[in-house]
């Protein structure tokens, strides 16, 4: 099962059910074979505006949790889950036009699987983590290189606005492969692949860890970090996130 | 003028205008000299409780913004403010019990003046930005340094459960001068005690750096760094954050 958020035609935002019969192809809206279901009403998904699948009071993002990629990065595999910080001004929509912060030569993608949480919770231990989880979307961890690599923590790098697009829906974990690929393309050209099976943190132990410190809310996210080939994004760029079983994340790229 | 959030016997959240008489003195809820007005509602101080001033969606803190802490924290003094973030789950109020994260030996308290933003906004200049302030309150940023120390994000260290106490009210800016002390006190001893105008970066300025990157909703939160004391918090301690003209922040620590 899939859920989406949208803004029917009235202007209502409305939670429903993903039954598009085009399988795992979700490009775009304008591609979407089937339609949204809400209570007994059904909608044209061409009809409605995705919005981002839930309202994150946090997005807690995980640094290094493929091999290949901290190799790429110079840095090295971390001991404990490596944590930053996506604040609610980084979520947007799947299909919205992302403005790059102005002036800066290197802005990058990262395509992520994302948890999405359920309950409030603390403390959870890892053998019961999966409780609390909604489900799965995709997030691109856009990253501006040009101040994160100058500054201790990665506000101007990694929160700015827009700086999270999310979705386009929340699948269901059974959905989701143990060996998912998470890929990512620009312009339809392949430039992300791994594997859920290459995390060096698995998502109940990210769970665990995270909720040792921080208390969640439903509708806030964990980011579980980006497979080697991370590069650049420039204007006019078409940017692709699909996480097997959950569909496809597209965005276009404006750059001031 | 000060404004309070407040619960009401009948467990109604409320706002109102605080028009105690006992002056800056706002030590603690028992203390109140005065009473909370809401409309044509008076209230007697002593019957409600004291909610966070606000509801951030985040918090921006800065780090090092006054010279004194950075030289006791080994650390330079910035080209630039140096950012980092508190999500919501570290808000706290006013005389709410503080219990740290487990199992650390250092975790410490920084006093500070913190800016409520009044206006979504993004992209504010410097000269206009304290038209996009409400006001200014107390804030404690709890810094457990046992993991600051060894991460590059600041999460574990600074973005736990209850890590910002803030309150007990908003003033106006134009109660709390130029000059403004902030102090903080443990038990009684006075441990901190900086003023505004020794600030690094002004608050007009902090608005215009992060306001090019993020844009800022109201309720948002800018905590405007920390002079030179900070020091440990121990089970049982009562520490107190006093800024002039706002009022004092008071809070006991359980170390679990």
């Amino acid at each position: 099962m899939r859920y989406v958020r949208f803004r029917d035609a009235a202007g209502n935002v409305r939670r429903g059910e993903w039954t598009g019969t085009a399988g795992e192809e979700i490009l775009a809206r304008e591609h979407y074979g089937g339609r949204l279901t809400f209570g007994d009403e059904t909608f044209d998904a061409s009809e409605v505006d995705v919005l981002p699948p839930c309202e994150p009071s946090k997005i807690v993002c995980i640094g290094r949790n493929y091999a290949d990629h901290a190799a790429e990065r110079n840095a090295e595999v971390p001991d404990r889950p490596m944590l930053f910080l996506k604040p609610p001004n980084t979520v947007a929509a799947h299909d919205e036009r992302i403005t790059l912060p102005a002036g800066k030569e290197r802005v990058e993608h990262e395509a992520e699987l994302a948890v999405v949480i359920a309950d409030r919770c603390r403390n959870v231990d890892a053998e019961n983590a999966m409780d609390v989880v909604a489900g799965f979307t995709c997030l691109n961890d856009i990253s501006n290189r040009d101040d994160q690599d100058r500054e201790q923590n990665w506000v101007r790098g990694k929160a700015f606005d827009q700086a999270a697009p999310m979705g386009p829906v929340v699948a269901k974990p059974e959905r989701v492969p143990e060996d998912a690929h998470v890929r990512l393309r620009v312009n339809g050209e392949l430039r992300q692949d791994g594997t859920r099976d290459q995390f060096i943190f698995s998502i109940p132990e990210l769970v665990e860890e995270i909720t040792r410190y921080m208390t969640l809310v439903p509708g806030d996210v964990i980011s579980t970090g980006t497979p080697a080939g991370v590069g650049p994004l420039a204007d006019g760029d078409t940017v692709e996130v699909d996480v097997e079983g959950v569909g496809t994340l597209r965005n276009e790229i404006h750059a001031p």
